[in-house]
């Protein structure tokens, strides 16, 4: 038994400007974050679902990434706009969200 | 199947001096994770279970705090002289340091 139910780890590694990588704060991890926790908070899942900054989840070239624990889902590419329906689909309903998923 | 066998996060999360919930990255939490990254490292093992660095995990009171995914295992307390014990005992010998164990 872990602490959340789901706890959700998105990037928001900044690197200098101008590193060849780049970084997801430059494509908009933050934004990410933040959506994410105001749409748990909206719907009253703040306390079993944690949206978490992460450093550097070694994903990218896919950023903005999100990992999705204890389970194991990784998402790359993911926007803002992409988050109320990662938490109706996925988060609350169980079912992933198949066009952002990365396979690993 | 996830991208990494085990997925530890340290919390690094600082706040300002004199907020009265303290934080991770004050209590030693990057000490914890540059150590940890090392270690794994040393023993050859960074490409199957990743050191991250994590924003507040909401645990500040036990800090540092450490979680480690997919099995949802929280450490707090930690220090980085306990790293070499926690990747010995419970990353590769799959057995949790008990006396660093925060129960939920």
């Amino acid at each position: 038994m872990s602490r959340f139910r789901l706890h959700v780890f998105v990037c928001e590694n900044r690197r200098p400007d101008g590193d060849p990588r780049g970084c997801c704060a430059a494509r908009g991890g933050e934004a990410v974050r933040a959506a994410l926790k105001a749409e748990l908070k909206k719907r009253g899942l703040a306390g079993s679902i944690r949206a978490n900054g992460a450093g550097c989840l070694d994903a990218c070239q896919h950023g903005p990434t999100v990992v999705v624990y204890p389970e194991g889902t990784w998402y790359g590419g993911v926007t803002a706009a992409d988050v109320p329906e990662i938490v109706e689909s996925h988060l609350v309903g169980g079912k992933p969200v198949e066009r952002l998923l990365l396979r690993y």
